[in-house]
């Protein structure tokens, strides 16, 4: 369709995967990609340039933690977003639903939007649906999230239809705020498909949330804490109602073996925290699995997490030093291991995107996977 | 002299100050220079990488730390400190004197050497001044300290005396070993004047350091919680009686009015940990005094912590912004601090050693102390 933002320039004959590029108001991104997630408008441990350099063109903020901290008016007073954090790139902005429920029982749901105390502070805040709008705007988010209400695993079925229901209509109201922002501000909005674990919910909410023509769309509420078969499972079911022409967005997952699951079914963009977040802890992605840094076989290791990486990590030191590092309780640790995993995840984006180009998809994720061990 | 490990190129007439270069086995040091402290191999918070394109060519590290985390073995093993970090240049290494006297209680002084506690683990430890000699030559430091008696201030007269002439004794004993170090072992070693504040054994100390004829000097026990005009006075009583072919070593200093003043009294390099340790609560050196980056009238300051400083930190990042990751304690906060302060020194010893260069150090000092305002 003309005013798609996103071109597909090839979709793979052995599975829904699809390369291409999405257009976004700070420059195309080529996908699929993943998106480091700067929750308070910075990747932790990185400089932007950092993360610039290895080739990521757009990252994740958080609306529910930058309303709260720094606050929406000195980031409209710096010029948005970018111009505060120093960003120069996209960024995406999630709406906060997911934290915003994660703060049970400190929220309450309304029709009208959500009513919680801050974990910084405990002072009562409210976000509605329009709000969260405004509030990217006010960020100048090159793509906003509607708000969504998420659920955990497990819930009763009548919780489930309940939740989605609510979803669409905030979603609705979200479409029509959308399109009442300022001509300035040139975000995209992506709907979020919700339905908790039911397959038939699923269905209706990617039907309902499709209906809204959103200029890109979401699937929350997976990979929250359900089986890896289910996930899958639901993945895949879900996936195969999203439109060809729009951005096809997987929430919250980053592992190498999700990231494949999701190309697999045609999904475009990704985010996680715990690429970063293992990172801190000490844990690297490698491809014969993930290497705990900190652990005693690592004492004398004179070699790099890597020996073919070519991140400013592996270049420069050794899995020896690095755990001397997490010992002392030195940041360098953190840096050093949270640039290798964002490095590690784009080499490896870089190497699906060629793998669809040249239709070997499948074939690349079943060597990769014959590797790497996640549980190591 | 012909083996002198440092050439003077300029004495100032307006002042002892002078300038230089120092001449260590991996490569040159252009004098006077600070010293950034890496104590457990690393800077804290910035990259190798950072450090060396600022400029800095010898950082320090710490025998007492590095003895008991990672331990002389592995450090060996990996072919050295500068092997084992991954740091290219110039390493001095403090013998560790200061740290284990300041684990008193947990440490007793024996003629042999001193008895102590680590305070990672609790576990017994000794070092000597033989061992500590080879330690250093293990990690092959490019400048080995001798183990040194320190004292606090405000002890009784015999206290002290005691002290100074351990650290004599201990000094020779230092020599002795350096000299039967292996062949293949360049580092320079370094005797340690002491006395506390009595001028008549700071001068006692002196005189008995350096007739053990070290290829350089050192002045501890000062900038230890004396009021200012004690330490001032006392770095310039000790300092008249230092040898002028010899580099000149202020222990333990790296405050712009302190560098000023040591610069003054013709000393040629100094080490604080300062400068990173208050970057990382948040507190910027600027050309009008520190600032508080954390503190309230940040806020919303749309501009860097220096207009006109070169630093990526100051070249990307507002003050806004970085008081933002502090309250959201994110590490990108030390990290941008931590580049910033160490960038400010570095631009100001340049400055100094122009100054030095073209005879005007005096009316230099006067004029950035005019500007400066350290408390504020």
């Amino acid at each position: 369709m003309s005013n798609s933002i996103i071109q597909i320039h090839k979709t793979s004959s052995d599975s829904k995967a699809r390369t291409g590029e999405m257009i976004l108001p700070h420059g195309p991104v080529e996908t699929p990609a993943f998106m480091p997630v700067g929750t308070n408008g910075t990747v932790k441990a990185l400089h932007h340039s950092t993360v610039n350099d290895m080739g990521y063109k757009l990252i994740l903020g958080n609306t529910y933690h930058l309303f709260l901290r720094p606050g929406i008016d000195l980031i409209k007073e710096a010029g948005g977003l970018r111009k505060f954090t120093g960003w120069k790139h996209n960024i995406l902005t999630d709406s906060g639903g997911f934290q915003v429920f994660s703060l049970a029982p400190f929220r309450k749901i309304k029709e009208e939007g959500v009513y919680f105390r801050s974990h910084i502070d405990g002072a009562y805040h409210t976000l509605t649906p329009e709000k969260v709008v405004r509030l990217q705007e006010g960020f100048g988010s090159d793509v906003a999230m509607v708000l969504d209400v998420c659920t955990p695993p497990e819930i009763e079925y009548r919780e489930a239809v309940k939740a989605l229901e609510m979803t669409t209509r905030w979603a609705a109201r979200s479409v029509k705020e959308w399109k009442e922002t300022d001509d300035a501000y040139e975000g995209q909005l992506f709907g979020i498909i919700q339905g908790n674990f039911f397959e038939d919910l699923r269905k209706r909410s990617a039907e309902e949330i499709i209906s809204l023509d959103t200029p890109g769309i979401a699937i929350g509420g997976l990979s929250v804490g359900e089986p890896y078969e289910q996930f899958r499972d639901l993945l895949t079911y879900t996936a195969q109602f999203l439109p060809h022409d729009k951005p096809r967005y997987l929430m919250g997952i980053g592992t190498p073996e999700y990231i494949l699951d999701a190309v697999e079914n045609g999904i475009d963009i990704f985010d996680c925290v715990l690429p970063t977040r293992i990172a801190r802890n000490g844990a690297a992605f490698t491809r014969d699995g993930n290497i705990a840094l900190k652990k005693a076989p690592h004492i004398n290791s004179h070699f790099p997490i890597e020996e073919d990486c070519n991140c400013h990590a592996c270049r420069t030191y050794s899995r020896a030093y690095i755990r001397h590092l997490f010992k002392a309780k030195e940041i360098l640790g953190p840096m050093l291991v949270s640039e290798h995993n964002l490095a590690f995840l784009y080499k490896m984006m870089e190497e699906i995107r060629e793998s669809i180009r040249e239709d070997r998809f499948m074939a690349y994720k079943k060597k990769f996977l014959s590797r790497y061990k996640a549980k190591k």
